[in-house]
C-alpha cells in the first residue's frame, strides 16, 4: 500500500474521495490516458493556482477532500472487476468517489458500483460523442460503448448528454432505444441544462466535450465544442446532490504546455466543491 | 493521372467534387499552405472521428462525395490558367467543386470558372481580412487581392464578408468602391448573416476568419475571431443552394498537434453536407 | 542612449509613449516575462498584420505613437524607484505611458508616478487574480500584491476588476477592506463594465485575464477566462479618457507559435488607438 | 501535367532527375511520409542555406539538375505499377532518378525499373532496419519488406546495409539467405564502407539510419544511429558511379522545426552532387 | 494488487524484474519524473520497434523478463523504506531488479536492499553529475546526494562514474574522500571503461549522462554528454555479471516527441539483455 | 543606467566583462537573435546547473566575472558606432569583453574596438559559414559579411575558421584573397586546431557551427556540424591568451525547450573560464 495518500478505509461519510484509474487499454485510437491522473494531480498542486473553488469551497487542507491515490489497471480482461472493487471500497465508507480516468471505458464498472450503492442515478454526461455504440470494432467494452452497457443494464435513471456533435445513424437509433436526453451542440440551450434533476446525480465528464482550443490534450479532436466557462456555468448552477463523478479521456501525450491538465484540475476543484457543498 | 482518386471525367451532376490545389506561391508572409490538402484529407480520414455531418448527411462511402485528388501548382505565372482549367473540368460534368487550398490567391481563378458556368454568384466570404488590396507589394494576384480582381471583373453578384477585423483606409475605400457587404467582428450580429441570399451561393472560407485559439495553423494570426461553433451555426442555417466552396490558407507548418487540420476537416464535412443537401 | 527609439525628452503632450520594462524578479512561479516587450514589439511589426486599430486609428508612421524602447530591470531592490523614474520622465512631457511588462509587480511603481502626475485615477484592471495579497511568501512587492499597495496608499480612486476567478478567503477580505469593485467570471455581465467611469482611467491588463486557449503564454494558467473579442468589446466601448495603461505577465517561454505575442500586439493597437482617440 | 517542373520528356542523358513520390500507404506504424517531397523541396529552396554541395558542385541554376515534381500515389494496389512507370520515363531519357519518398515500400518498384534499364546494381542501403521481412502483418509489399522482394527477384548484384541496429532472428535468417552484407552499428567500421564497389551503385537512404537526435522526423525512432557527418563522409568518399538514389521515410508530422527536412535537403545536395560528378 | 503485471512472489531466480518507482519528491529543480515508468513502458511496447536487443537476446514473450508494474511513491518521508521493501521482495526470490525511476534519490534505498542481499557491489554510474553532495539545500536525501549516502554507509565496493561534467570544489573533495573513480567527459577514454570489474556490478543510469541532443527529456540539461552509441558500446562490452540496474531522471514533461522515452526503452532492452545473458 | 548589473566604469584590468548586444537588424533570413542575451543569462543562472567551468574556474560570485547587462540596438544605421563605443568603454578599463549577440554582424564593430586596443589579433572563428560575402543582397554589413570587412581593414592578424560546410565559388575566392585558414567539416582534423597560435586570440563563436541536433535554436540549420564536446575540446586545449570573445546567432524563437540556450550558457562558462585562467 502506498503511503501519503489515504487508504480508503480511513474515509468517512460524505468525504470526497479522489481516485485515479490508470487505464487506457480500451481506447480505439490513441493510448496515453493512463498517466492522466498523475499529471492532473501535479497541475492541481502546481503552485500556479490555489485550491479554492469559485463558489467558495476551499480544498486546501480540507479534511473532507481525501486523495486515495492511483490504481494501475494493466490487465484489460480483469480491469472492470478491479475497478468495481476499488469504487465499492470507497462507497462502503459512505464516501463520494471523484474518479480521474483513464479512458471512458471505466465509467461502466464505476456505474455498476454506484448503482449497487445508490440505486439507478441520473447521469449528467458531458461529451462530444454519445458513447452508445453497441460495440466498437467488436469490443463491447470499448471507450465508445460504456453508456450502451449502462443503459442496457438499467444502471441509470436518466442519461442527459451535453456537448454531443458526432451522432451517426447507429447512435441516433441507440438514443431512441434507450431514451437518452441529448443536447447537441448544434441546437444547444445551455441555460436549460440540469435545472430539472430531482434526485442524486453522477457527473461523467469526457474532456473532449470541450472545444479542442480549450482542451487540446485529448485523443479525439472534435471542433465546435463547449468553452470551459460554459461548462463551469452548468456545474455551478446545479442544485441537486452530486454523489459521484468522473473526469476522463485526458491524454497528456497530446497536451500542449499542460494546458488541458490545468483545465482538468479546474474541473476537479469545481466538481469537488459542488460535491462537498451539496452533501454538507 | 493519379489512380485511387476518381478522375473528373467520372463525375456526375451534383456530385460534390473535392479537389486540392497545392499552391502557396502568392503568399506574402509565410509559405506552407501547399501541403494543406494532403494534411486535411489525412485528418478527414484519421479514424479519430467519423464522416457524418451534424445535419445528418454521411460522407462515408457516399457515392455523391467524390475525391478527385490534388494538383501541384508550381509555376505561379501559369497557375491561374491551370486552376481555371481544373475547375472547368469539374463544372463541365455538372459537379460542385469543394476546393482545398492553397493560399487565398486561388479563389480568383476558381471564381472565373464558376462565373463562366453559373453566371455571377453571391459569395459568402469568411476571413479576418477583406483581401481587397488593389495590389500587394506590387503583386495584383497576391493572396491579399483576389476579391479586388473578382469584383472588378464582375464575377460576383454580391460579396458578403464575415469575420473582418483588419480594415485600413485603402481597404475601406475598396469596400465602398465595390459595394462589399462587410460584417466586421467589432459589431457582429451573427444571427442576421446569410438569411437573405436569394440565389446560388459560393462559400470562400479563409481559416484565419477563426480565432487563432481555434485555428493556430494559419500564416496570419489575427486575434479576436470567430469560434468554430459560430461558423457552423451560420453554415447550418443557410437555406440557399451552395454550388461551390473553398477552404484556404491552412498552413500545416504553423499547426499544433493537427488541431487546425481537424477544424478544416470538420468544415469539409459540414460544407459538403450542406452542398449535397441543398442540391439533392 | 540607444537611438532608433525616441528618447523620452522628445515626447510631446498627449503622445502615447510605448515603454518596455524587462522585469520578472518578483514573479512567484515562473520567470520569463522579462523578454516580453521585445517579443511583443516583434509581433507588432511582424508583417503578418497591419498597424491599424479596429476603430480606425492607424499607428503606422503615426507621429503621436512613440516607441521609447525597453529598460532592463535587473536589481529587484532598486527596481521600483527606477521604474517610477522612467514613468516620471514620460509624464513630465505630458505624454501617456503605455507600459509593456514584465510581471505585474511593476504596476505599483507605475501607479505611484501616475498618481503624482494625475492624482488618484480609476483603474480598469483585467486579471484572473485580484493581486491583493497583503504579501506573498513574505514579499509585499510580489506580482500577487501590487493592488494591495496601490489601495493602501490611496493611489486609485476606484479599482474595477474584470475576469477574476481565483478569490480565496484572504482576498475576499481585501476586496471588502479596499472597496474593490470585482466582476467575477462566474457572474460576469460584460455589457455593464466601464459604462460609469467619470474621470480619467488607467488600464492594467494582465494577460491571464484571457482564457488560456487564447493566451497560453502566461505563467499562471487559469481556465475559464475572457475571450479576446470580449476584451476588445469592453475597451472599444469605453467613452472615458485613457491616460495610461500597462500590458503585463506575457511569458514568451510559455508561448506557442507566438500566439500570445500576437494577442498582446493586438491589445497594444486597440489600447493605443483608444488612448490617442480619447486624448485627441 | 503540372508546369514549372520539367516534364520527364525534356530530360537529357545523365541529368539528375528529382522526383517525389507522395506515398505512405504501406507504412506499418505512422502515416505522414506522403507530404515529405513537398517539405524537403521547401527546405532545399528555403533561403536559409545555398544550393552548393560540399564537394563543389553547385545545383543552383544547374541545367543538369532537373526537378520533375511530385506524383500523388493514392491507390496502394496500383501504386507499384504507377511508380515503375514514372521511373521508366526518366530512365528512357538516360537520366538518373533521385527519388524523394514516401515510405520505403517504393524502393521495390523503383529497383524494378532500375534493373530493367541497368541490369542488377549494387545497392548501398542506409537504414536502422534491414527491411527484409518476408511479409509484415501479412503485407509482402510493406515498408518493412522491399529488400526481400528485391533480393528474391535478383534485382541487385550486392546489397550493402549500413546503420542496422534491429536485427531479430527472422531477419538474421533473411540476411544469410540473400547474402546481404550487413554493417551493424554495434561493430561499425565506417572507413571500410563503400571502398570496394566495382560497378554502378544505387543509394537507398532511409532517414532513420540517422540517430533520432539528428533526424527526429521519422516514424520509427531507433536510438544509437549515425550522425549526419558520418553519412556525408561515406557518400563523399565513394569513387564509383552513382546511377540512382532514393531518400525515404522522412515524416514531416513528426519533425521538429523542420530540422529533419533540412537534413534531407542536405542529402539531396550531396547525393545529387556526387551523381553529377560521377556521371560527368 | 494490479493484475496483468506479475506479482513479485511469482518471480524465479535470475529473472529480470522490471519495476517502476513513480517518485520525484526529492528533485531540486523540476518535477515530472514520476510518470517516467509508464511512458518508458509505452515506448518499449509501442510497435515502432521490436523487443530484441542488439546482442541477440529477445525480450518478446521471454519468460525470464518479468514486468512487476509500478509503485506510486507519494510520501517522501516514508518513501525510502517503501522502496527498500519493494526491492527486497524482488531480491528475496533471487530475481534481478531493473528499476525505472523516478528521480535519482531512489538509488540510495535500492542500494541498501542490493547490499543486504549481495554485499557491497561495484557500481557503474552514468551521469552528468557526481551526485555526491553532502546535502542539497539542506536535504541529505535529495537527488543530488544518493552516492554520498551510499559511500558513507559502505554500500558499494567501487563507484565508477562516467560522463561527469559538473564537478565543483565540494564535489571534488567528496570524490577524494570516498575514493570515487571519476571518468570526466573532458578527458574521457571510453574504451577503458568497465574492463576491470572483477565481481558483480550494478548499473545506475541517469539519463542526463547523455547529451541533451539525444535525450532532451531531462530536468537538468548539461551539454557535452555521451551519445547513445557510446553508452551502448560500454554496456555491450561488459564481461562481468550485472545483478541490478536503474534508469532514472527521465522527465516526460520535458521530452520532445517521446524521443527520450525511446532512448530509455532502448536502454531497457540492452541492459535487460545483458543481465539475462550474464546470469544465464 | 540599469542597476544590478555593474557599470563598465567599475571594471578592473583583466576582468571578464559580459555584455549583451540585442541586435538582429542585419539578419538575412530570420529575426529573433535580439533577445538572445536575456535568454542565455537566464539559462546561465537557471539553477539546473552550477556556474563552474570544467577546467575548475568557478564563476559563482567570482569578482573577476562581471555582468554589465544588455544594450538594445534598434537603429541599424548607427548601431556599429554604438557597439564600438560600448566595447571601447570595456577595453578602456583593461577588461576583456565577452559579448553575447545578436547576429554575427556585430563582430565587425567589436573587432574595430579590439584592434584599436590590442592591434590586429588572431581570430578563432567557429561557424558553418565563412561569412566572407563581399555583400549580401546589397548589404555590406549583413551578418554574412563581417569577416570580409574585418580582413579588408586589416583588423585581424590571422583568421582561423572551424566547422565550415557551405563554401561556394565566391566565398572560396574570398578565402584565397584574404588568406583565411579554413578547416572545413568534410576534412576536419580537430586535434590540430589552435595548437599554433602565438599571440593573443579572439574567439568568435557562431552557434550554427554546432550540429543542429545540439543547437536547434539558430536561424540557419546546416546539418553535419560539430558536437558540443568537440568544441569544448578545442577551447579547453588552447594554451594562448584569450582577450575577447563573442557568442552569436542564438535565436530563442527557434529553440526547443531552451536546449540551445543551455549550450550557449555552457560556452559562456568554458570561454569565460579560459579567459580568466589565461589572463590570471
Amino acid at each position: 500500500m502506498v503511503t501519503g495518500f489515504k487508504s480508503p478505509d480511513k474515509l468517512r461519510a460524505n468525504d470526497v474521495a479522489l481516485i485515479g484509474l490508470m487505464s487506457d487499454g480500451n481506447s480505439s485510437f490513441l493510448a496515453g490516458a493512463a498517466t492522466a491522473p498523475v499529471t492532473i494531480r501535479q497541475a492541481l498542486h502546481s503552485g500556479s493556482s490555489n485550491l479554492g473553488s469559485e463558489l467558495g469551497v476551499d480544498l486546501d487542507h480540507n479534511p473532507r477532500f481525501v486523495d486515495t491515490g492511483d490504481r494501475q489497471i494493466a490487465n484489460v480482461t480483469e480491469s472492470f472487476l478491479t475497478i468495481e472493487t476499488h469504487i465499492n471500497e470507497i462507497l462502503a465508507r459512505g464516501a463520494l468517489p471523484l474518479v480521474l480516468g483513464g479512458d471512458h471505458a471505466i465509467t461502466y464498472p464505476v456505474m455498476r458500483a454506484m448503482c449497487k450503492a445508490n440505486g439507478p442515478l441520473s447521469i449528467l454526461h458531458f461529451d462530444a460523442h454519445p458513447d452508445l455504440y453497441d460495440d466498437y470494432d467488436g469490443n463491447p467494452f470499448s471507450h465508445a460503448s460504456p453508456f450502451a452497457r449502462i443503459m442496457e443494464q438499467g444502471l441509470a435513471r436518466r442519461l442527459v448528454q451535453v456537448g454531443i456533435r458526432t451522432l451517426n445513424q447507429h447512435q441516433r437509433e441507440q438514443v431512441t432505444r434507450f431514451g437518452v436526453e441529448v443536447h447537441e451542440m448544434k441546437t444547444l440551450d445551455l441555460a436549460s441544462i440540469g435545472r430539472d434533476f430531482d434526485g442524486p446525480v453522477y457527473i461523467s465528464f469526457d474532456m473532449d466535450a470541450l472545444d479542442p482550443a480549450c482542451a487540446p490534450g485529448v485523443s479525439h479532436h472534435e471542433p465546435g465544442g463547449l468553452s470551459v466557462r460554459e461548462v463551469l456555468d452548468v456545474i455551478q448552477r446545479l442544485s441537486c446532490r452530486i454523489v459521484g463523478a468522473d473526469i476522463v479521456e485526458y491524454n497528456p501525450r497530446r497536451d500542449i504546455n499542460d494546458m488541458t491538465a490545468m483545465v482538468a484540475a479546474k474541473l476537479v476543484k469545481e466538481i469537488a466543491g459542488k460535491m462537498l457543498q451539496s452533501n454538507a
